[in-house]
């Protein structure tokens, strides 16, 4: 609590590992404060309490308010990413990958839930600023998914007549809606792997080239 | 602009329809300010200068902006389940039911992407009171779509080893995603259809009872 409160806002821009640690300090507690009160209702004073810093310590590391939600999104999707990445490349087929992806997206959410509801709550706030920010990462995020069922095309296992985006847009709306419905409803994370399951498995038999044979 | 804008808050209970039409004016307007600016920063002020009214006139209606959201949300989620079972009774199999509601739930945000931006980035929203007012009229949107996947598993047209309730929160979902990402994309209706129909195909392969043949 050594800053004075009335420090002029500037960025510093190679930090040491102690500066490292309260920046992560004040995203950390960024990220609770904004699940309870939303992104608009948050004063930066409250993240500054959270975090036990003075107000003016927030300056020392982000520019204002919206550069810290910035920041917990480019943190956050981008850490995403490289685990997505990272897995998916660990996986011998396209099922296997796809049924990763939704564990990962889901196993984060679980472990996270504060961070989750941020992440779903702010990626839709109206603040023009942050969609023109978040866009490009979301869409890199989607991308990831997109290349996967493309990929199976590719070699067959996945059927043709779907656009891989359209796909990769769904699969990621419908393990948001389960994540949102599941922090709405109990929050018990057994229910959580039990979706999981479920919807992987829906999927997958939506989208593979076996034709779906109705038997009405 | 006959009302005074120092006019003190009081709520009508009957109203005659030119009334019930201002009504309708200041809640139209509103969609499309909060869809603008989002609702934390919106000012009932904004939503009169869109309606064409004076402040005071909106506290006639609405106790306050709180109010105003949850008379949107009461009105159109209200009006999108009666339309759901209208259409849902007026189809034979599962698959068509399930074809209608992707249709409504999509058609409806194509004629009024304003709305649809209200909808889905408000229901996000932090505030504990939009949450629990919410969440009872989004779970009977749910439930709709919930029935509609049981009675097919009761026919025997749909899987029995899914949920009801994990398959409509992945529908919603995965409409929902679709929604927001043709938003941020290009927003043209033709590629809104084709990726309905899409969906639709992916969705009814995922749940149709016969079981997903993987060729790999």
């Amino acid at each position: 609590m050594a800053e004075s409160a009335k420090k002029a806002p500037r960025r510093t821009k190679s930090r040491a590992p102690a500066s490292r640690d309260k920046r992560e300090r004040i995203l950390a507690a960024a990220v609770k404060v904004f699940a309870k009160h939303g992104f608009y209702a948050t004063r930066v004073s409250d993240i500054a309490r959270e975090a036990g810093v003075a107000d003016g310590t927030i300056y020392l590391y982000f520019k204002n308010k919206d550069d810290v939600l910035i920041s917990i999104f480019d943190d956050r999707i981008r850490r995403l990413i490289e685990v997505l990445q990272r897995e998916i490349a660990s996986c011998d087929t396209t099922e296997e990958r796809l049924r990763r992806i939704i564990e990962i997206q889901l196993g984060l959410l679980e472990e996270e839930r504060d961070l989750a509801e941020v992440v779903t709550v702010n990626l839709r706030q109206s603040s023009r600023m942050l969609k023109q920010y978040a866009t490009p990462l979301f869409m890199e995020y989607l991308g990831v998914i997109a290349s996967v069922i493309a990929d199976g095309q590719r070699e067959g296992s996945v059927r043709s007549d779907v656009s891989p985006r359209l796909a990769a847009r769904s699969m990621w709306g419908g393990l948001d809606g389960i994540a949102v419905t599941w922090a709405l409803a109990d929050g018990d994370p057994a229910n959580l792997r039990t979706a999981a399951k479920q919807f992987a498995s829906l999927y997958w038999a939506g989208l593979a080239s076996a034709p779906a044979q109705n038997p009405r």
